[in-house]
């Protein structure tokens, strides 16, 4: 089901709400303890899914609401929207302008539409499988690399691996160009736009796949869970990302082959 | 010494012509083979030193120039300049805006003058020991925590550590609040502004740690080798900055007790 043109317009409109919402606290207060309630990113956090679940109540009464902080509203409707305000929180708190704002849209189930967007930069891409990922309104798509040697490869760090997933991660990497760490949902995007070929995960949660699983299906690459299987409501966090189905395919052959 | 404001003004005019020969080339044939000699970043690390050097040898004939990618003149020179015009080339192959410009000054060795530029952001870090740092032009400082438990601790990434260093790197993590991974010089520009508390890093040169130190210095931190000692033309490139004294030499000491 391919989502309608007010709905891509209402998603634009959650992006700015929540970018508005969120702006004002980045780099402020940094030296401050974030496990307090008032810290600057629970605040963004916090602030930014309250006025994007009060624009769905408001303007689309009949979708329901998955959010990363508030939970769920009418989890059972056909049309749901999945919100990850802040994703990146250790980005946001360390000033890194990669945190991004993660606006998913899900059809019984199946990502449907995918916004990532990035407040400081101003960079927004939106993805919507069968018609394409724009940045900023412009096209942009998977580099396409089909060869495992070749592939820039991605994952936020070390540290978010089970100790099993980490030694299939490394199996990998030992066969790609090189790795770089950090960047969370970001780097799905990157990945869109012909800048990483590979991005491989582990622990994530509906809200952390839902808006990039499309951007990068649009964006001409593959996003799968680590058998192949397509990623949906009730998958299991771990999620490969891949510029091309030949990729794909050697980077799953690769982490199987792990000791 | 203290570098004359005409030195300083000198700086920023080789941080815009740096990051003018730079911008052109960000997230252009992100899926070329970047190991060919006229891939974007070669081309934008070339053309930004030729640039940077012709300034230097015309206006300041009489200092000398250390450069990533076409080495020294007047090396002997008092005042020498220290250049890597694309600190961060995964992050600018990749298509991150964490990639910077580094300009050092030295003076007889020691570094004096730093500035970390970021073009795509539009961020420049200006420090000057004794004068303090500035982010486009706004005072900035680091977080001032003492504590290593509350600290926020940063590094490119684990591959970039030999096998005892690694140790060292983990033993102290284990006691830090978390790690994040990436970013290069730019790590050190967040130090700076309180978003990070330690940068560890091993492997770096001149070119790497002489503008990054009086950034930090400049900020209020410190910034040495790990055993301690400032970091001059000469040191080995295992570097620990940090947002007090307390912590640096908390870290510093857990370093030590790794097995």
């Amino acid at each position: 089901m391919i989502p309608s043109p007010e709905q891509i317009a209402f998603a634009h409109k959650l992006a700015d709400v929540s970018a508005a919402a969120i702006r004002p606290y980045y780099r402020t207060g940094l030296a401050i303890d974030d496990k307090l309630d008032a810290s600057p990113v629970t605040q963004a956090d916090r602030e930014a899914e309250q006025v994007m679940r009060a624009l769905i109540n408001t303007e689309r009464p009949d979708e329901g609401i998955i959010g990363e902080e508030f939970g769920a509203e009418r989890e059972d409707a056909d049309w749901v929207w999945v919100l990850d305000p802040v994703d990146g929180t250790k980005a946001f708190i360390t000033g890194r302008p990669l945190f991004v704002t993660l606006i998913g849209l899900l059809y019984r189930g199946q990502p449907v539409l995918g916004i990532v967007n990035q407040p400081i930069a101003g960079e927004r891409w939106l993805g919507v499988p069968g018609q394409g990922c724009t940045l900023n309104g412009e096209p942009v798509t998977v580099s396409g690399i089909s060869e495992l040697a070749r592939a820039r490869v991605g994952t936020t760090g070390p540290q978010y691996f089970s100790i099993g997933g980490l030694a299939e991660f490394n199996a990998l990497q030992a066969e790609g160009r090189f790795t770089v760490y950090g960047g969370d949902g970001y780097q799905y995007a990157l990945l869109a736009t012909s800048g990483l070929d590979l991005v491989i995960e582990e622990g994530l949660k509906l809200h952390d796949f839902a808006a990039v699983a499309p951007v990068v299906i649009a964006a001409g690459g593959w996003m799968t869970d680590w058998h192949g299987e397509p990623l949906q409501k009730g998958s299991v966090g771990r999620v490969i990302a891949a510029a091309s189905e030949a990729l794909h395919q050697q980077a799953v052959a690769a982490m199987q082959n792990a000791e």
